[in-house]
């Protein structure tokens, strides 16, 4: 994540107002209009792996190449602030050639951490068939863009390795789970918990930031992912004829109720123990995600409260004892 | 439907209170209990093609044979009323080897008529695609299995045929309302209807009733269908390698999104004018049905609405202008 | 639509970005404010029969005449973009005293073809109570306004004519599914389908935009629809005294139960098929004038998908096969 | 309310088990069957003005004359008990040639007390034009008719006059809370406080108890009794043509949203102070009722909580400090 | 409330388009940003008892003091309109050291006049457990917060007095109340009123404008009042040992379900009559407040209607007969 | 659980059909009736701690002492089945004086397995405030209480001890996730776990089955145990006075909120995620009992799946891999 060369490096989280700022940043949306007397301005948001900023560029500023959404630009400028928020007036901007990944946000573990934990969980399944399973599916060009893939377009896990990070965290609830309930069926649960997701790969395509692909707003993760492990299953149908129709068909069903509920998106509600379970770790999970993160952005901020989330439909306390 | 023999035949919608009936009909319902001083005694529903009657059997009843859910019997007996409904009393009852088929609600209009209906429809598909996929689908075996299916296990076309006179009513549907759209895709459409709910075919298995099988609880008829859809796609492309992605999914989004929202089991909502038509007409069908029947059913009792229906939470005006 | 004159024609539709812009308009919207050095700007939309666009007029426009929503002007300007969408900045302004008409958005058939297929949709009723009670609503100048009436004042059909527009359409509708249903009395059908949004006619007032009236809100067209029909049959009473008490109180209640559901504003749910299906289709004509324009409004853009739709919660698949 | 004659009088509400009855009763329930052996069981419900109470007719009692729902008889039976419900099993029957009137159900106060509070408060009202719109509605033969309607066919005020006494009730109320908020218009408060249940006259019909009409279930109270208030008010144009528009809305508007929100059936919100306050006395009123009597009926019974309600999701606490 | 000194004395209620404007006010929110050419423009909310208006203050303004959120400030600038509403342009402003109280919204009574009905509304109770309990409650340093707190933040009753102004409407309301209905108990529902809303003073903490506190988002007023009620009768205890549970229960049950349904924020459900009636009259009180209020702030803008609420989701009729 | 004596031990739930029985059972419920010729019949439901039965007693049984509710007896009888469940026919019957204790269900670990697990998981709190917040909750009759309390009246963990095995289940929960959310403040969580339920003491006491108690039903469990923790808190106060106000809080909105939801009965929504967190945990063991109990329950009988489960509108699928 080298950003150093002819740049003063500064982390975007940490920017104060009224200071100068000389870096390299990510270009995440634009915006331009035309002023009364003909003069252009541009609005762009940059962000680096620690945040975001509005930036505003004027006629008078110096641009070298093409501004779009996506590339990576050296700016330099001076912070102001604007409506109570830190905003950046561009003097002199130049897009750069280079690959935008290192200013992208990242899991908050490493993905080679998140892999190896990933490959442990994946070996404690000893039932023959689902581990058979999780091998055809798991393998190749999947389970190498399994590791790249974002887990949501927006509110948790937003980035390449959002995926995987997510679905180490509730395979992990699941296994931890799998020990107070000794009834559930600890093999089926975690291939269940690797699976259950899996549909997300084709759901968003990452260019710079996770974007829906045609058949992930007309078909769905859920069945999307349903259609890969169908896929997987049929493959293994000619090494492993005997598996039971009941054990597919109950693998299937884990994906497809994963949301717990019809008007969340499952065509069906979870019928039994370990599908159950798995739809409230997933559950439980991205709200982790978003109950941590909202206090941890606003953690500087002065009072008890973040301000109002209007998705989740309220303030979250961000005092820490 | 021949019901001769030794027995007087006896329509069960016209059954009146304080006759004798001698009949043969099928068993839809057993409960049997003990009374106080240890006799038996059985209560029975028992059917034909016209309806439905309660049937008491008491110990001094004679009884050939074992009497089950799903077997055709010969009855002899008296009618009462009970809570103002018409109940029967056997003195005699043989259980027969008969098909129970005859003694089934049947669609309204002939299955031949409507297997007609059925292939002129798919005959006036022109588009390459859309015109392959049907014949990859309507073949062989799941062609004769699609035209016994039922539509439903209760509500609506709950009998062997159902599935297909209501596929025939919404493609039916669907043909008209294209005519005044002309923007729609009219064979897009016809595709969407004459395929949307092909997956109740695995949904249910007809004994002598519709019941759900394991996978039409565990995956429900809609991914079912979208399964058996994206099976057909899978050996069309081998032939018709340049099909449009586009229209794959189109299709697929048309199975998937015919409940037209969430909550009622679509994981996807309509995106485009040919699902949202063809959702609207599945589900006027279903509401004719209803509707129809309802008044139909009642249309003998006295007043201007039927009883209550706890499950439409209302009264139907059964008076016909 | 004669918009010649001394004006340079351009569709609003196809206006691009950097042309110059010579032409005639209706004002649609107004908004004004002073700069901080006390010079005017005005914001303005303008549209024609093609569609709508922003104008800002500088202090340094000439302009001829009032500003007035409603009016017609003449403009001269240069089309920039804004947000990225287009915006013309106004060089010369004059108010005209024109009949804003030929500026409004208009059926996509033409009024007298509309009033044709109306007219032979009411010619085909035979019951002598409908086919009488028809002609004495639609007369004079309630048939003269009815046809001027738009069906909504947002969403769908909002323009003169789209009452008649969307009436013609809800009674093709009924008229074909009649055929599928041969149960459903057909000229109930039609006299419901003529009948149910009479009351928008008085609901809404063409200025040059619909705007609700007083009872419009204060009653509602479903219930002011109700007391034109009653009193029609108020009138029909003193010819036809034998009509049924009960065809009166079915054609009511068809009116007052179109809307389907007590949320939506029904004050009774359909009880009878006819009223049902009336429902069923005059919603099915509201989604479908809504599906295909809001894809017709975008299909210029990038992508596969239309901007999202905060008011149906969704994104249009815009891709036409 | 005379019941003497030759019969011991015994109020239902009073009645223990193990006793003897002997008394005049009215049937509002009937049900009967045939045992296996042939004989006949008939369960009736019979009320007096103080509750009701379940009945079981072997065939070894004694019956004089059609046993028939509305009828009132003379019984003589013993009481005893079925699933802790107190029941009385019938050994004399006589079907009586009587007024049912004095075994319903009454107002907790006088008709004719109700009817001078009612003509008090009507006598209060100074504005012309609603003074003599009530004169005109409260006339002739609509006024003895809204003396005798129910406000209810179950739930509450579910007898004849209980129109009147909830209407007095709510105008009461309202004339309270106008001295609380002096902004109020007074008269137009108690206008819409008295005209807004008198759909209910047509809603209802009581033979013995109250009856849906046909225009009840298909039309509705609000919207009947909107009519009945645009005649009287059609009748009022002659002798007052300057009546204001503004005001018959506002009038109209209290009846059409006095149910408060769309999904308890009111196809308008309230929209001014006026009709808001109504609505809420409306609905305090028919609450207090269902308290108050829940509490009443059970108050002999043990413990501190009345049995469940399905329809209120509660128990009620029937402890009174 | 005395505004004189050097200032000519302006209501803000009643300030015209276009006038020079000479006053004291009190700055209610406060934004500040740079323009392009490095110029800072300040928008402020500054308000006096009668209203609030926009305000923008450009560089060129003279400024003495620094101006904050809740500082009282002396203002010399013009009237203009922007989007059709008045906004105030500074020359002159001044930061003076004055209590911001008099610049605040006020009951629509003096807090002398609701403190003397307070008082009497107290005196009236006569049961001794609830006159000993009230007693308690109203004393000391928590009688003079109470006669000082607001009863919300937004929406109703938002400043000083506001929560003892709700209080003294609410008793009233259930005293009439208490009058119609005389099985209730007219002291417990008193008692009920009085205290019903006592842990809004413990929400809400009054800077300037009312904020919520830490436990006001925490814990709630409802049961924070509850704590505050159940201290009390902690402290009766001694005095009264045999005050009955059921009474005590009663009480805080009261507080607990005022707000009628658990989606509210009752954790109970009323379940006796007096909760039910204290529910429905504090309800009452605030929409009472909101619909005079509404129609009260824009009675003199044009049109029958006023602007659209995006809480209440709907229009209000202005009109006042 | 000795039940020995001079009975055979027969399990409930192994009870076939057509054996005669003789043990010793609990009465859990109790109805009786008249036959229509006088004779006394009783139907009541016997459980052990396996299970329940319902049982019919006809007059000609022998009975020793008085049959009531919460009575343990010895019966003699014959097993037959009514509506295909199997029902007890008593031969005689005795009341005897026994602790029902045994006869009832009880938690599946045994309750010093669990209290050990408990007093682990409260011995690893090291925060000073909290550990001895939780000494001065968990002591003496309180302790003892708390270790007999039941987790419901009905759906989970209805029993003695049931509490003690639900808290000790939430709280392992919370500390295996507390693993996986480093972030997480790992005491305050275990704290919240152990005390979320603790006013469910006060909410149901223990007959033979749970009952609601007059504050459980008035006041509600949550505000209870908020009520238990002020006043530990309160005397924790005096040994801790600079306990943090923001932790006291924090514990408290814990308990208020640990339902998640306002519909769900908490007065606040979790804020913070060790609030949000508890309440998943509470729902998940809540959920997991339910699953596991219903396929238990139903493991005997034929077929994939449960009979419909009308609380959670399913069926569940009871094969297990």
């Amino acid at each position: 994540m080298d950003k150093k060369g002819p740049y003063m490096i500064k982390d975007i989280k940490k920017m104060g107002q009224g200071v100068q700022v000389w870096g390299k940043f990510l270009i995440t949306e634009k915006n331009s209009r035309k002023t009364k007397d003909g003069r252009e301005v541009i609005n762009l948001k940059i962000s680096d792996s620690s945040g975001e900023i509005d930036v505003v560029v004027w006629e008078n500023c110096q641009i070298g190449g093409s501004i779009e959404t996506g590339k990576v630009i050296g700016i330099l400028g001076d912070t102001g602030s604007y409506n109570n928020r830190i905003q950046l007036t561009a003097k002199k901007l130049k897009v750069l050639d280079e690959d935008p990944a290192p200013y992208l946000r990242t899991p908050a573990v490493s993905i080679d951490n998140l892999k190896n934990k990933f490959d442990n969980i994946i070996n404690t399944v000893q039932d023959i068939y689902l581990k058979e399973l999780l091998a055809l599916v798991f393998t190749g060009e999947t389970r190498e863009k399994f590791f790249k893939a974002p887990a949501a377009r927006k509110i948790h896990h937003n980035y390449a390795g959002g995926l995987l990070e997510h679905t180490v965290r509730v395979a992990e609830l699941c296994l931890e789970a799998s020990r107070i309930y000794p009834q559930l069926n600890r093999d089926l649960l975690i291939t269940g918990a690797l699976l259950h997701d899996i549909g997300k790969m084709k759901e968003y395509e990452i260019k710079v930031l996770p974007e829906y692909t045609v058949s992930g707003r007309l078909i769905g993760h859920i069945v999307l992912g349903h259609q890969m492990v169908e896929e997987a299953l049929r493959l293994l149908e000619q090494k492993r004829p005997d598996m039971p129709e009941e054990l597919k068909n109950m693998i299937k069903h884990m994906i497809l109720s994963h949301h717990g509920n019809l008007e969340y998106g499952s065509p069906v509600k979870p019928l039994f123990p370990e599908a159950m379970l798995l739809h409230m770790m997933d559950n439980l999970d991205a709200k982790m995600y978003v109950f941590i993160n909202k206090i941890d952005e606003e953690e500087e901020g002065e009072g008890f409260f973040t301000s109002y989330d209007p998705f989740f439909e309220q303030y979250f306390f961000k005092y820490r004892y």
